[in-house]
């Protein structure tokens, strides 16, 4: 049987063997990957992302419990943690995550930590996300660390995306420098028992009220900040991120989040921004594709001594830029 | 007579055509730049950058001032503003500019405002000063405007990149944030006469010494961060960045910071930095041409409709993206 079949039948060990394959992006992943396509689309993706400190891991914990007590969903998670070029972290993570979530068959937990490029990374994300909504998972939640472009990339996956934050980090300002405020649909106050609550939902709140929520609502769909809002249907306008207070560890908050949500997934539907988000997601997965593609059948067909050779004959000012890639080019097609 | 006959007997009106030509990125300049490519190579490339109200346009008019008066130098300044879709402010640049230069046919001043992509501008740049290095400019000044990524992958065409700071703006730290100090070779303190010189030359000494000279160094070459320290050789360390006073209103010390720019010259020369500059410069342009006729020759290729077809049935889950990469891809090359 194919590692598709075998999923899509529901084979949980066939299921870890994929995702590592995923990883490191096999033919077999591949393959695997064009089968089980047409059974995505159905899964609800939720990004959480936060600064380490916050307490992102038992959010998502509680977050996995909940589903599965309460609504009896088909819980994914999967950890990505581009900071780390080890797995030390992640493992610990899931370590603390067993106690709670193990022996579950209705949750599924992976840890990825950084191989190659972000930009691989955000693709194998992708990928690992793709093979949870085949597998039937209605849930799936893409855990980051940090606020950097790669965060943003990942979040960009997500149909719902939760940006945590915690009393006493001293990190608001630095958050929203860092343009994560701009990803959030709903901002998490985790960690609410502590002092300085009001300080950091007062800060959150200002913020939220400074930009602008057009252009707020607008980069987020990824949507061009050229198109004139009158053009806009009304409809595009209408979330506002919310702000929700937890504690997690003490599974304070965690049902008012888990309505958030719910609410969050009403509105995309009812507003048709699920389909939009969906459409723009798959358009950039399919230029980024191309343009790989491009590239390495380029590297392939041109061999590193000839560009080297190139580059040298470019460097003494026997051949232009421009001519050395027609050469290059025509080297391929003719 | 084609443009590049012409150029290289020294006409000015033929160069001044050309340059809109390179500009437009028209046909014939493309042809041009191929035969004016082995002229090349010969300029000394200055950058300048800096925010607006640092006095970056008359510190430009008086070192052209000063290669023309005592090193009989010629001078060519290309003035690109990225931030401005129209000329406005860059003709009134030139205006202020003619009163001291106007008239000298060892000088000639051209301004650039964005148009298309900030890629583009890159590319049109380092044509233009192509062009000008063929026309045999001895000193090239590449200005610009501000501390984005723009003005970094400029500067990244120049040999000596100089950032220029006043005191009183205010914006000493947010410059540090966006990495502009890390391009500079030299960094200029004008309107040096102004209360509050001490606390900004303070400052940018402090930043400098925080800065690791190596990694500084490392950075500014282009040269991944990756390279052992050991393997490098001792001589690319060498450069600290200079910080130099002027009141380039009353040219009160040009004479000192055009010594500093020929101690930088006599460095990259000596150091063999001149030519890995040279060679990295010319590496990324090449790979970034590359990466541009792929993309184009694609779009060529494959009609627009055929791609939103491709995007459309992903959508509806009849086509995965890989499968349709490899099938945009197959009815290229078969």
């Amino acid at each position: 049987m194919t590692y598709s079949q075998s999923i899509l039948n529901g084979d949980r060990l066939a299921l870890s063997r994929l995702l590592t394959q995923v990883e490191n992006d096999s033919p077999e992943s591949r393959a695997a990957l064009i089968e089980l396509f047409p059974h995505t689309g159905r899964a609800h993706l939720i990004g959480v992302t936060g600064s380490p400190g916050t307490g992102k891991s038992s959010l998502v914990n509680q977050l996995a419990l909940h589903y599965r007590k309460f609504e009896n969903k088909r819980v994914a998670i999967v950890a990505v943690d581009p900071s780390s070029p080890f797995t030390g972290g992640a493992v610990l993570g899931d370590r603390v995550r067993m106690r709670d979530l193990a022996g579950d068959p209705g949750v599924f937990i992976r840890s990825m930590a950084t191989r190659g490029s972000l930009g691989g990374l955000a693709q194998s994300t992708a990928n690992m996300v793709r093979v949870f909504d085949a597998a039937g998972f209605d849930e799936i939640i893409i855990e980051t660390v940090g606020a950097g472009q790669s965060e943003v990339d990942i979040a960009r996956l997500a149909h719902t995306t939760l940006v945590v934050e915690a009393p006493g980090l001293g990190d608001d300002i630095q958050a929203i420098k860092a343009g994560i405020l701009e990803i959030a649909d709903i901002l998490v106050v985790n960690k609410a028992d502590r002092p300085g609550v009001e300080m950091t939902e007062k800060a959150l709140k200002s913020m939220l009220e400074l930009a602008h929520p057009v252009q707020h609502i607008f980069q987020h769909h990824g949507i061009s900040m050229n198109v004139p809002v009158h053009e806009a249907k009304p409809q595009d306008h209408m979330w506002i991120p919310l702000i929700q207070r937890t504690v997690a560890t003490e599974g304070k908050g965690i049902a008012e989040l888990v309505e958030s949500i719910a609410r969050h997934v009403a509105y995309l539907t009812q507003s048709g921004d699920w389909d939009l988000r969906e459409r723009a997601r798959l358009e950039v997965e399919l230029d980024a594709l191309v343009r790989e593609e491009l590239v390495s059948q380029f590297r392939r067909d041109v061999p590193e001594d000839q560009y080297e050779s190139m580059l040298e004959k470019i460097v003494q000012r026997e051949l232009s830029p421009g001519e050395a890639v027609r050469l290059l080019m025509n080297g391929r097609f003719k």
